[in-house]
């Protein structure tokens, strides 16, 4: 494997020889795609579970994240013992095409004669196109068949398109907190994120990184909007409510018109700017619009079972009561269509209050549940 | 009356003698408070239906706009034989303390002898601050009771603190899309509003009216954001769905990557710039932190019930069901809080798939609840 130095982190990838052809039609030479791997990859190859990370996740799913130092972003699922379990799968996780952590992205050089990043002239990336870079990683390492690919909400947009383009490498999917498509709501929320990004002079045009700059405020404001968004009413409600911060608490008058008041400001500022020390806004722009693109349905002429016809994928596809994200009834949406597919799925809604956020969190039932039907099928594929 | 020239339009408005004392304890001075009438006032004065407007609204609730052109935000709702029909009621509506159409607000001139605007000096509002000051307004017009206060979104809010504030003047009262507190989640998200506006540098540290500059690009992101929570997914959908924009319709692969795409972002961009050239920012921060204070339990020991202990204004409380930035469950909240005062009151949800805009729109069965009600609180109150 090359060491990938495209950013200011040294990332493990790996690099296609034969490039990317993307849906737009784009033909990229130059693909470098970053990963982690936790586990040990058995002699017959079979026991790799694909991680796939959302919008503004990365390949660090189980270990310390090199530019933030916090755990992996799936830690409490990837590990030895755990759902995932480590002990027995080998777990690969990669950074998507298109993204800003090792992987080929708006921020990586155009090409090796030309050190200029791409930015904004980088193509339009679908998840397609992230997942064909995934395949291409898969078959550069040598393996035949993933037993299963999991990931939420876009990683669960990945898992989807796996198992509708290659059935035949995927013996197990678990799609959860996810659609099949983009809703009109959500297109709506990526587009107010890319218009804070635009509204920031800093972004320049895009070109932010010919100048040292960062547009951080923009990015910022994206950030905190979306962060809205993974959370429930009542999660929000239950950390936060109405108190306010320190000293304040209490007073009915306030102090000044535009400080912190509410503690939930605080911790929104909070999501905000930490945020931007980690996160390129090019990669933000390219992959929310790959989101907004998602429509399996799509490109089977509208009819979304059509997209699974004779899968013989195991699926179970996970959702969570208060998601108003990508609420239950999408997720049941793709069960149904799976089921007039005639695959073999289960559908489980898990009854929490934590919204979208939930499948990166502390729930009992959705441990149950991966471990669960990850033991059965594996029991089904042969695993030892 | 006065004519408030205070902006560059002239607006009929009412200078309140004595000021306005604050909750927080400034006093101000001097006061202007912009309104627009409709109908005819009775010699008893006591058909007076004061209409109360939203965030960014104003009181141009029934005549034409004289920034926009525009019908007014209730030209649908007030007029002759309307539900508040002008051909019986007079029909009063006046832009908030801390507005930007005529009433003394952030854009308005510290004092007669200062021409400087207040700016971000302008003291921190809350919706008892509004309610007070119509309440002086009533009084210089020699209204010694409304027959009803009537309002959607931030107009429920005052509506519910005229009855608290002022129960013995108050006959009927129709709060609707409301609640009697601002939840975690709408704070949230005007906090994100504000961020929106800070983040754009034209805001100079909110002295832009100095540059003769507009922080346009921020104002137009808040703006996108808070239209988003004003519809539901599904009147997103059945609007927009996924639908690209013109030719580009039905085509698989994206043409740019940060043009227009999908309807619904145009729709959205037009809202964005559509909205800085008739409201000022500052008003905007105003406002909306009048309406994050917003909690009249709070000020009684947290005790809803106790707010209206003794009432006998008639309510009629509105919520609709798509409704997700006020839902039914606070409406009813402030129902059940009237029935333990004893008050009387009707409660009524109205299925539609509109959304918290839904006060605003062709709703037949909100036509028919607010005609009745106000009918039958008519014939009580002995109205000719």
């Amino acid at each position: 494997m090359d060491l990938n130095t495209s950013t200011e982190i040294a990332h493990r990838g790996i690099r296609l020889p034969g490039g990317v052809t993307l849906d737009c039609g784009v033909h990229l030479a130059t693909v470098e795609i970053a990963l982690s791997s936790v586990g040990t990859l058995n002699a017959a190859r079979d026991n790799v579970v694909l991680v796939c990370h959302a919008l503004t996740g990365d390949q660090y799913v189980a270990e310390r994240h090199p530019l933030t130092g916090k755990p992996g972003w799936w830690a409490r699922m990837v590990g030895p013992g755990l759902p995932i379990d480590t002990d027995r799968y080998y777990v690969l996780c990669m950074n998507v095409l298109g993204g800003c952590m090792g992987s080929t992205g708006p921020r990586s050089p155009r090409d090796a004669a030309e050190a200029e990043p791409w930015g904004t002239d980088f193509p339009p990336i679908t998840i397609r196109d992230m997942v064909r870079a995934q395949r291409q990683v898969i078959a550069e390492l040598g393996i035949a068949r993933l037993f299963a690919v999991v990931g939420g909400s876009m990683g669960g947009m990945q898992v989807l398109q796996w198992a509708a383009s290659y059935p035949e490498l995927v013996f197990a999917a678990v799609p959860m907190a996810t659609a099949s498509f983009h809703s009109a709501q959500n297109i709506a929320f990526n587009e107010v994120s890319r218009q804070a990004i635009f509204a920031d002079p800093d972004w320049s045009g895009g070109r932010y990184w010919a100048e040292a700059r960062t547009p951080a405020r923009g990015l910022a404001v994206a950030r905190m909007m979306a962060h809205i968004t993974y959370l429930s009413e009542e999660a929000l409600t239950r950390k936060f409510g109405r108190r306010l911060r320190g000293e304040q608490h209490g007073t009915a008058a306030p102090l000044s018109l535009f400080g912190e008041m509410f503690e939930v400001e605080s911790y929104l500022r909070h999501q905000g700017s930490s945020f931007v020390n980690r996160f390129d806004a090019n990669a933000y722009l390219t992959i929310t619009r790959a989101m907004d693109y998602f429509d399996i349905a799509a490109d089977h002429d509208g009819d979304l079972a059509a997209a699974f016809a004779g899968t013989r994928t195991r699926f179970c596809v996970i959702s969570f009561s208060s998601d108003w994200l990508f609420p239950t009834a999408q997720s049941r949406a793709v069960a149904r269509a799976l089921n007039r597919a005639a695959a073999n799925v289960s559908f489980v809604e898990i009854e929490t209050d934590k919204g979208h956020d939930a499948f990166l969190l502390d729930e009992p039932a959705l441990d149950r549940t991966v471990r669960g039907f990850l033991a059965g099928a594996a029991e089904h594929a042969g695993l030892a």
